[in-house]
């Protein structure tokens, strides 16, 4: 290990930075996580060196042998970081320096910390987008099935948190479906800004050195070289954009778990959760939580505060490279680790609920979420909307008052209402009816529900 | 105008509203300004009862000529909203039912204000997605030509805000064409989710009248509509992608604008704005502000919180529409405006700046930022680039205690560091060469610097 | 009114402002809300001129009374500001010429823009948080009156939305008194930091007028002036502060309007609104929707947007005035308007509810809400917690599957499970006794609550 | 270790939890930070519970002996705890019932985790905000010993980062002093609202043991009870209250670091910081990089970002305890050791920087900064003071084209433009007159400077 007086940058220095200090401005204890990836970086720089000739084919062979056996020791957990090396790039370089010598040095020409720790950081998210889109599409099946299973489950539908018309439970989950696909698709857009390397930026403005960026670009898989150096060592807008996109999904968890904490409840009592997906209370031996939902809904504050925590970096930062920017990592990190875990654990808490459908449906029949079906069938049979409107909107404060709902009226008092009004007004008002002749199309209508899915499965 | 007693949703309603409750939970004063895509989605939608028999040929024709009307009217500002009317639906509503009396109320037929005030937001944000474009396209192109113009002009490059290594102004300038050619694309993507229909939703689960959806999409030039009703009245994904990318483009702008803030100060001195993008102070005559830049990265906040505000309201809400979502229209009005007109203003004030050229390259003259230049000198000749590095710091160190620069070092002293250094060193030091031999892909060589304005020119 | 080519700090310029750069630059459409403090600040800054003889007597005398004319014009509604003008201040002094001619150009002696804003903005605040403070006194007083009200009904108490023990109504308002009591403390802490001047800190350095700052202080009936003029002209402290207050309550506004929202919705039923605080839907006539609640609730976002993005706008600015404070404003009006209307509102749908007494408390007798009576019972004889929760859980299991609840327990079934259980069991499990007897200090006992309202009387 | 069957809430559970689901929802990774404080709550609960006689006083005996061993254990670094124990209270309870056995069951009577975590979480903040205050005040007398050094250090006073007016650099960092001194004022109040001890609130509704809440709240330190059990446990306002000052802090450290990184460039060269507090580059071997101001300026962001965070958690939280509330913690102990070392960096950064004076008053000489003195000199001898303001503005301009500045006006040419115009002008163009003059009270003036530091000292 280097003591502090060598430090790679500490040639114009006199006093050495004090412990706490340093501590403070070290990145090894959070950017190990792109220990893998660094490593890889530098295996692509090297073998760029070689073959270009900056450096010999022998240096370049002896720095990739090195390179490769601490990918080895590093995936058999047996490096070991410290502070006094500041971040992961400056361990790696210590660490190679102590098994293959001084030649080691020369894996830095032509390169900087600055395009090296945005390397590693490309490289980390493309593998994490790529794990999210799986679990979305995971998710999505979920969903598509239990729509599947539930078409003809009747629910209320609500607006307002108010019954508002019956509906297909398949219907209301493929909105959520149709929320994750839309993630999805902002995920992949996400993927092609990352997808892009910035080796061979170095510090802030290329180098003068014959490097060869497509080759490295290629050797990490990338599509293609960043074609500006200043902005490929200081852009983070897809840091960024995966925040953002980060956010607005666990927006859509946050919306279904809560959903999911209204239906467990004892006045909802529309689904139980598995006990995998439940906790208890160390004090009230009836409980059974839906925590899980309740983490996922909260976590959603945490990610927002990772969004605007590294917006509030880049405000008015002046180009190119300043040390704000390595308050980029953590935000980063813990949102996809927060966003993964989530997906998996929504996925497997909707995948093993039990949905109590008789009272679901039960719900729809003792309310008065058949009012449009008798405004509409009025206006259908030629009454100014409007007009019907104000009508049912009487007759419902008149049901209130009598204790009683639309489909227990009789003919009589519907006649003297509405000479309209004859009697295929009950089959009409009956929930099963409601969501059946809802045949608009993306309506909740089952035929609609079932084009929706089929739909779905193409995807 | 309606009497309070005839709301159109009062039927069930005996108490009527107190003025100042009415005046809280109404929106006129704000969506007003969608009044003219509100008429648009009416006119859609009419066309579409009269062509499927919902409504008769002549209702329709009625209240088309109705529409119209307004539409003239309001394009001629005539129109007169009220807060008793609520919202920009039910005002236009109420006109439309003093020009063409009752048949007016058939126009509500088969559609909810949930799916009304969805269409006006998509249509409203299209079209303002589409001036974003435009006006991106417009600041890009500026920064592409006063690159082309500055290729040749040498400013310091800065990391940290220190001095870094030389570079083109013209680079430099790339570096930010590079984030708001990104910032088109994320628009351009946005484009995509927001050109969806979700008119025919109605309140959330579709409707029983057998309406054509496609057919309002067309007519509204949407490219497709809604695939779930319960989705369509509730997601607002495509303004919160909104808001995210105006977010990464304001942070953009704060910094292009810090920078400019810097480099009009007395220090600096590398630019003078013209007077038409400055101010000056009430009470110190000889002040010349750059307050244009200053309130555009002032104004980065403003958009921050426009898209905090939006994630709060969106966060743990139930299906489907709830009257929370009422507060999604402030926040999207003021960022598209904010957005449109900072474009502008910092287009026209980057286009008549007067550059300093002398100033800028002196600067680079009198530093260290050719450290770099002799560091990979030596490392060219064989010493490990760390080993070159320390040496290279040791004599910065000297020289900053000697009061000269690298420059000044004669060549006796640099061979005593090390012999593989020459005559051709001080060639090496200029910044001139220093910036013309960084020719790595994207680097800031001049030649760099001319194929980067070709590849942007050809988009 | 001035035109463009005389603008007051338009001296040092050759070229003027183009109409929409002014307009992007002008604050007069925003800052005219502060229009009485401005003349207020200037009155009382006229008064010092003339008093400490930096003017004559006559000069102070003319403009005060051109200025109390302005103001009485002002009351009357009959001032018109111009854009040409810029802000509010020049838009005043503009006035004032006119009215009394070129004397007026003596009120800006020893005074700049800067120190002149802030003073408005102290001055406003100073008001709004009255306001705000008398406001939760009423939400306060409504809430504890309710509490008396509602000491001895009883309903669910929740923990994850969940019934975990019954409590009494009263103790859950009151859980709401204490978190707005709290709010009531932040603002009145506010308040201290608002109620100092910065009138006579000039541009940011202070004059070299022999000004009398205590006097000014004293005159708007400031608490004292600020001791340092670089800090007065740029502290917005007091406004972050403002804005960090309002967003916990409205974090707390959000809270109970969701489990108003909950208490409405047919599945719990607990309470109804009055219909002066509900509305209903132009599609379903039946709806009665809570949508003050979701406005209050959903407001949230509004105020938590403005308090970042003043935190946004600040971050990073160096002293003293800059541009980018301009931005402090707006966020600060919106939020005093929708807090103070917001508190009134929620007041009233409070005050007016109608509350199902029997509903709530029908609800705590058909759940397990009383399980932790029964592990209480056998702790109390001696069982470790531990033991007894364990063994109340499985009965609550058994219970489950039987279909019944503790209560409808045999007492031989009672007695296999643990000979500590006796008669006596049954009383115990009753909510109201489970209630009553929950006298430890802040409990929910009636007691108990009876105490916290006689305290918070006192206040 | 306990098995997962035996969770303590597990008895009505038939499924155990997945370990992935299990990881997901434990905080023991986090809230171990609070262990010590755990174990004093422990401590305080089971002394009153042997007072009181819930336990017999042995009981009691034998579950303090044993946490008591526990904390030295935990002192000593030897406790290991495990994610199979979801949390620091039921690790901690975990190893007491391995220390001294069954009767470990009894401590956990008439408490619940949910005011157990409130306690420890109080107990925290409650330390940390002592730490914070003792820093600040170490910040501030940094501050106020500059300022003392640096009262006749004269520099230019900036508005929209031009010059404005020359200040004493004393004045300055004054003005810095003073923000401080209000966040020390916020972090008081803080303390008062932490300072409140939620013990005995049990699950949510207080319980029915007779235990003495007074009586914890004295043993752990704490000033008074929470007065509604609902409340005390589910209050996060302390927290949001220390984030939201944490922020407003924040902010005013990434001023004063913005300041300090401009101070610290070639341009400006105001100040050279001490080795300690800088680091180098890793390719640029002439760089010192102002690393720690730059990383405390970027910090702001995670600040601000934990703040949204918690208040997003909070929204529309209904009563009482959720799982949402676990988010609650990370953020704080974030912010908490953010706050806390940024504030000793800062003090010590600029305890130990290097100022050139030189510097900083050679520019005030060259520059127009004494502009307001020759509008003031006129306004005092009598022009109106805007009519003082259009003709010094005339003459920078001419200034500016001759390339000279007031102070090389010859006095003919003064005469020619007003014959209020003396001699004496020169002296009064000089900077040190300028601030010398500024004697109005918290004015730049040199002896109102010494009245400032004289009060600070005070307190």
């Amino acid at each position: 290990m280097m003591t502090k007086k060598h430090k790679l940058w500490g040639g114009r220095f006199e006093a050495g930075l004090e412990d706490w200090v340093e501590e403070f401005g070290a990145s090894i204890s959070f950017d190990q996580k792109m220990a893998k990836y660094d490593i890889q970086g530098s295996l692509a720089h090297v073998t760029m060196l070689g073959e270009t000739g900056i450096i010999t084919a022998e240096e370049a062979a002896a720095i990739k042998a090195g390179l490769e056996k601490l990918l080895e020791q590093y995936e058999a957990g047996q490096l070991v970081f410290t502070v006094d090396n500041e971040d992961i790039h400056m361990n790696i370089e210590t660490l190679l320096t102590a098994e293959i010598g001084p030649v080691a040095g020369k894996l830095h020409t032509a390169r900087s910390r600055n395009d090296q720790v945005a390397t590693d950081m490309h490289l980390y998210l493309k593998a994490k987008l790529k794990e999210v889109l799986e679990k979305l599409d995971h998710l999505c099946s979920v969903l598509v099935n239990l729509a599947d299973k539930h078409t003809y489950t009747i629910m209320p539908g609500y607006t307002h948190l108010q019954h508002a018309q019956p509906v297909s439970f398949g219907h209301h989950l493929l909105a959520y479906y149709n929320m994750f696909a839309r993630d999805r698709e902002r995920f992949a857009f996400n993927l092609e800004h990352t997808d892009i390397s910035p080796l061979g930026a170095a510090a802030l403005a290329g180098t003068t050195f014959p490097i060869d960026r497509e080759r490295t670009s290629d050797l990490l898989g990338f599509a293609k070289p960043y074609s500006n150096s200043l902005d490929a060592v200081s852009d983070r807008d897809f840091i960024l954009e995966f925040l953002a996109n980060a956010s607005i999904l666990m927006m859509h968890m946050s919306r279904i778990c809560e959903e999911v904490i209204n239906w467990c409840s004892k006045e909802f009592s529309f689904i139980s959760l598995s006990d995998t997906f439940s906790t208890g209370s160390s004090i009230m031996p009836q409980k059974k939580n839906p925590d899980m939902a309740e983490l996922i809904r909260g976590k959603s504050g945490r990610v927002y505060g990772n969004l605007l925590g590294l917006l509030t970096v880049m405000k008015s930062l002046p180009l190119a490279y300043n040390k704000d920017l390595q308050e980029d990592k953590e935000g980063m990190f813990d949102t996809a680790e927060t966003v993964t875990v989530a997906l998996d654990i929504l996925a497997g808490m909707l995948d093993t609920m039990t949905v109590h459908e008789q009272v679901m449906s039960q719900a729809t029949e003792q309310d008065f979420s058949n009012a449009t079906e008798l405004a509409d069938y009025l206006a259908d049979k030629g009454l100014p909307f409007r007009e019907a409107h104000a009508v049912v909107g009487k007759l419902v404060l008149e049901c209130t008052k009598a204790g009683c709902y639309l489909q227990d009226v009789p003919l009589e008092r519907y006649q003297e209402i509405s000479d309209l009004i004859e009697e295929d007004i009950y089959d009409t008002l009956r929930s099963h009816t409601a969501v059946e002749r809802r045949q608009s199309l993306g309506g909740t209508g089952f035929d609609q529900v079932k084009q929706q899915i089929q739909q779905a499965r193409k995807k």
